[in-house]
């Protein structure tokens, strides 16, 4: 139990506000002698990295991750990684203006409450900000995973924005990152930057829902009745900023169906055990069954917004509100890759322990 | 971490087979002087108790429960307290027609991979029968929170059946308990029963979706980043048998909003901070804001059904099964008071940390 | 972190008090398909039975331990292990001469300033009683280790009790546990005797100095910095109650040496590391060497003597006290099942995290 | 559980290896609005700086610390504070003659066994220099336990160096912090200074005895059964490098005492609860009582000596190794503000326990 930590065996704890010094992380438990690749864990904080599109927030930063410690001769070496990102565009702004007030749908009140204080310098320490290192931690996992379970692959595209949700379940893989939007298909690319240039103008923003795929994970991860592959998964998607359901399968949808239809039935064919159908999204009672893994989960719409809003002040005046600022119209866009880092960290997670009770 | 245990300061651990001698738990980091109303346990274990009405599994136990250890003079000690319910209805069944088989939708092959084992006995230790200690340690969060949140409440009903949805979300709170469906709302009594009926009649079964709502839950409460009120209420909710998603507020529905409607507005009334709407479901950044806690989730429909499914053997032959026994035709009904217990316990968890920071 | 549970990933959680119902313990995290052998179980708490002879106390019980759940067929199934002992001796006797005051050396006014409690019948949760349970848990931990570290073996005995200390480091191990100190070596067993006879008399009694001798175990066990193996056999042999003090290979008399002599050289021969001395008592950095592991640890006298004592009420009254009952006169004899058990499961513990991490 | 990582509700988390770039650590669970003062942390981190007299380590460090996170308008903010010291004094060293050795007395053989690596370069993570970073976590929990306990007071001073002990109990707290091996006691100044330069002259090197006072710690601190003060403080103490074993109280002299004289009597005198001795270090049953915690530690010999030593290569070949570099005569004396830092910081963690079960 750490309140800034995420993981059991193999743990990541991040640390830093949007706009201190810096922001970083420690990954411990990590196994050694895997190769690392700060490359590789470059190349995914760049998928996340802010101000790449008009659809993404204006705010600037490499987001350039350094190692500080754990890696030796180009390998972990079994003892703590520490990685950092030093802030760059901590824009020096007058904050006068609402540094009294609480901003509606953020963290604002909450925090304040909480903690009697909160950092009105972008949200401090609520800001989404610190899924980056989410992101860098979750690279860190992808290269355990390399090595352990290497023909494990996750995939994470948008489906819906707004209204606009994709039509075919079929995903173009390689496509999804060579669009703004995470999209697995090409053809509502248009829809969506219509749809996204359109409550930008109107200084409104969207919803989005995200799916995430595992293929070929091993079955037997996930530690029942209270470290199940899916209430880990839970626990670490609902930690993401903005984050408001997730569902496994078939999910809600389940509700839908009658018993006889829900469960999905097995057979053995040409060596192989299938399964005709994946309601369960992978997981039965909480242990992978070999089958892909699926979840989908909602990121609200950006609170911040250019409509002004009713609020009240630090000492409980009645006011009013308008988020001026460079922000996401459809935050849910950068999640992506902070949902996957997160399902590869649990996933690397549970596989440690997994490993732990072989005899 | 502790795989069969859940909570931070204050943990409960279970233990105990669906055909076992007995289940049980332990609740550690209790505090002192609580008042141990062992009723007040019993009757929570009675709303879950299976055998009630002809809408449930006819298996009967008495669930009665006994404290061991932690209780002296009527108030608990500050030790751990143990409790425990010894099976009785273990009907002595012939296992030889399935114990070789993997009952689809059920654990059985997830743990048969995992452990190189797996009980026959009514799924062991994969059983909802677990749950019943849930409800036990929840009576018990419930006690200590009656003591330092008395004005606390959570409210927890069914609010959708297969296709059936209640229409209104006006609640009859004290029609709830006094259905056996756990309505909120008696017009649809009878919709659920002839729908239910039909699917016991035919072997089949419902799944179900559960709405709970917690009322003046104290400002302040849950600890980003990893430790939000929403995440550690996901982790646990998803832990409970056959649950396939969550959502939190408007969840995902907020796709149909922009981001100028979907935040909740904040004004000073009559010496009270309100909130003009309710998306976010009472949280904020993971902590709790002081408006009503709301989330829902979805139960998937009992695999146990009559009708003949493909499975394979534990050697891998394609077969045939048909589970016949006295399962639940909607098992969604007995998980309100799973639900309600692991909202209680969290909120206790959260208060306790909350209060070692107090200086 | 939970106050009433020892261990990472193998984790045993205790509960009971002395004159409660029961006591009992979960083992957590144990692997599955290890054979479990109750009579084993049983032939451990046998050596730390109360009554068995004249230098022991006189309470009488049979310490029966029964297996609740996680074993099937024979063999661990991967989920808790839940073990019970029911209280016999529960003499009922008349407390009021001493429930209002605290006994020197006792928990009794610590507990009482802590918990606004205290169990005046036998010290309730504070009473030695407890480690019956660790015995039964380190007991499953041995279990573990013959398979996967088979010629691993723990020895333990008591080589000082007041000022006779035994003479020769060369152990009779067959010996120890036929005779009622356990001590490794028979010139010393007349002398003991008359010493704790004496002080028997007197209404008395006497400390001990145990040493724990772990051969075979595996190098490489042990997690820095903050899960060294010297460090987590600290706080397992600090946890059981009347132990002072602890110190591991040549331990405070390093004093006596300077760092030319202080440190074991290396040396390879006959294929095989040797090293020249064992100042180290195994464990180097944290981690183990392959060496023998060696510690030592004090138990200091029973505090429940004969003679009487000042002490206060719970009002704060000064008074006088005496403590008759039926105490061990030298309360160190029966920790050494204790000292191994918990010194087994550390160790099977730390094997489990470092098969982790196998890649 | 975390390896790099120390607490249970307070926690720090240290990173980095001795010639790394950096070494830094994390405090999380550390409550808001606590007044943080730079100045304090960094004259505690002067106390431990190596260079600073010919007594200890000529390595040059500035071992200036810096914030991060976590501190906002000079307090606390109730998330993780980061600090960082990076390295000066990485001298580049011809590490080509010992790199493939591993020096006796030294973790450089069990990382290589454990990790299949090891940092030569000054023994990586293994080197006493990461305890910098428990002094500034240590710096932390003291301001802290200013604002909630503010009469406790730490005290620690070397009590016995190789042969020549300290004669009187009676600590000049004054003057522990002005001379350069925190002595007590002004009259052993000039015995320990010839001593420590005959050894070193010899290129050798000493053990010492640390004694660590805490008067005022308020009662009832402690959880048992497994997170006794004693064995939480046991634990802390014994991850520091090179220390070999703990005593509280009288610690191993207890063996010389009978019961009767064992256990310490209590009285009421002037409206105050009072012991007429301390045997058992201010701790019954793992709960503070009120009295002074006292404990004791020894710190073996720096294993760093110029003495020709066997060893063996990391291809097994018997070889020589001589250690030259800039080392400790007596690495004890910089233990000690080491030793304070992990007692603070066990307290703090523990009050914060205690502070969560109020009701």
């Amino acid at each position: 139990m750490s309140h800034n930590t995420f993981g059991n065996l193999l743990k990541f704890s991040t640390w830093g506000e949007s706009h201190g010094k810096a922001i970083g992380c420690i990954v411990d438990g990590f196994p050694a002698n895997i190769p690392i690749d700060l490359k590789y864990i470059q190349s995914k904080l760049d998928l996340r990295k802010p101000g790449q599109s008009k659809f993404t927030t204006q705010r600037k930063e490499k987001d350039q991750v350094d190692i500080l410690s754990g890696v030796f001769n180009g390998k972990s070496t079994g003892s703590p990684i520490s990685m950092i990102i030093y802030n760059e565009d901590q824009r020096s702004r007058d904050y006068s203006n609402i540094k009294n007030k609480f901003r509606p749908g953020h963290a604002d009140f909450t925090y304040h409450v909480k903690y009697k204080n909160f950092d009105y310098r972008g949200g401090g320490r609520s800001s989404a900000r610190e899924t980056a290192m989410r992101v860098a931690a979750g690279a860190l996992a992808d290269l355990y995973l390399k090595k352990v379970a290497n023909k494990l692959k996750i995939t994470s595209a948008v489906i819906q924005i707004g209204n606009e949700k994709i039509t075919s379940s079929n995903w173009n893989e390689g496509f999804i990152n060579k669009n703004p939007f995470f999209s697995p298909n090409k053809s509502i690319i248009k829809i969506w930057e219509d749809l996204i240039l359109l409550h930008r103008k109107r200084g409104s923003s969207l919803g989005a829902i995200i799916e995430v795929r595992v293929k070929n994970c091993p079955p037997g991860i996930g530690e029942p009745i209270y470290q199940k592959i899916d209430s880990e998964i839970s626990k670490a998607i609902m930690s993401i900023n903005a984050v408001k359901g997730i569902e496994f399968g078939t999910g809600f949808n389940l509700i839908d169906l009658d018993g006889t239809n829900a469960s999905d039935q097995i057979s053995y064919k040409n060596k192989k055990i299938v399964f005709d159908s994946n309601h369960a999204g992978g997981i039965l009672g909480g242990i992978t069954s070999g089958q892909e893994i699926v979840f989908r989960y909602i990121v609200k719409p950006t609170s911040s917004v250019l409509s002004e809003k009713n609020t009240i002040t630090k000492s409980f005046k009645n006011t009013k509100i308008k988020t001026i600022g460079r922000h996401d119209p459809c935050v849910g866009i950068r999640a992506v890759p902070v949902g996957i880092a997160m399902t590869s960290f649990v996933i690397a997670d549970l596989m440690l322990i997994q490993k732990s009770k072989l005899i």
